[in-house]
């Protein structure tokens, strides 16, 4: 606690605790993280971080939606590229945020808040523009197959598994991890 | 309620309900199930239900629990075929209980009870067993390699995700879904 209190406007405020949640949550276990800390750390009191955040588990959800919009933009394809180039871009940027959020990605992947229907959403509305991005780059008559849209949503389940499995044992490469996702999504393609 | 009570052993009683619940909760979403229905259905009163399942959850964990060690049981690999051969039948028979058991594995792989650490546990041991099935099937060289280890529980993944994404859409068939999941692995193993 610094006890320095800026005076900040309610939207950097905000985004200001945002901000200070998500770096707990990708250093530290769920249950590690106390709000009061998060206050302390602002300068502010328990008080005020209740007035933004009704609890931690809206403060966590509401670092996952930032999070997610973050996630996008980053891995957002450049859609000049090749579908291969693209795709291979998108798991580099994705597999660098879960090294760099270990803990907050493993808070949404399992754990309590993995049964919270709101997590959930906004994990799987992420999952979907992800989805739909792959899809787009391909050419019209494999997009439509609806055995390719199905393996294409097993796939990035797999690769959200094969990332968490690999934070847990780190037991291949980054670059294997990435070889391997980029492997079973060639697999899939190739009829 | 049929009014009729039984008299039964304590494990024939416990079996019976835990038998009920697993239709129950294979009919409907978890929230739809009450356990006071259970125990009409037993013709048992509500508190004989709760000496034996302390609350709803608990109900629900031990019959994953039995579930879990049931399907096992039903995939459990004949060691005299060629890897592939077990492969796919396992497959089929985890395809088979997904289609007869649709909402409890809707319950265990989203909704409140996947952030749950005990159901967890039992669902982890349970993929644990199947990886270490198809490992042990394969070739030394081939199962030392952390690699193809790494693949095989994505894939174990993989196939759960995309059983649950059929059961939602059904827009392909239960073979195509079989053949989808073996193409998968194929090409995963293929070096």
């Amino acid at each position: 606690m610094n006890g320095v209190r800026k005076r900040l406007s309610p939207d950097l405020r905000r985004a200001q605790l945002l901000d200070i949640g998500s770096k707990l949550f990708a250093d530290r276990p769920y249950d590690e993280v106390w709000i009061e800390e998060v206050a302390d750390l602002a300068g502010v009191s328990r008080g005020l971080m209740y007035h933004y955040f009704a609890s931690k588990r809206d403060f966590f959800a509401e670092i996952m939606r930032v999070e997610s919009a973050r996630i996008l933009d980053t891995t957002a394809p450049d859609t000049s590229l090749p579908v291969a180039d693209q795709v291979a871009a998108g798991l580099d940027a994705y597999i660098r945020y879960t090294v760099e959020h270990e803990h907050g990605v493993r808070a949404i992947n399992r754990g309590a808040m993995l049964g919270d229907a709101e997590i959930q959403a906004i994990l799987s509305d992420e999952l979907e523009v992800q989805q739909q991005r792959i899809l787009a780059a391909l050419p019209a008559e494999i997009r439509e197959d609806e055995i390719t849209r199905t393996a294409l949503r097993g796939w990035v389940s797999f690769v959200r598994a094969v990332c968490m499995d690999w934070l847990d044992r780190r037991s291949i490469s980054e670059d294997e991890v990435k070889q391997l996702c980029l492997r079973a999504l060639d697999g899939l393609l190739r009829t």
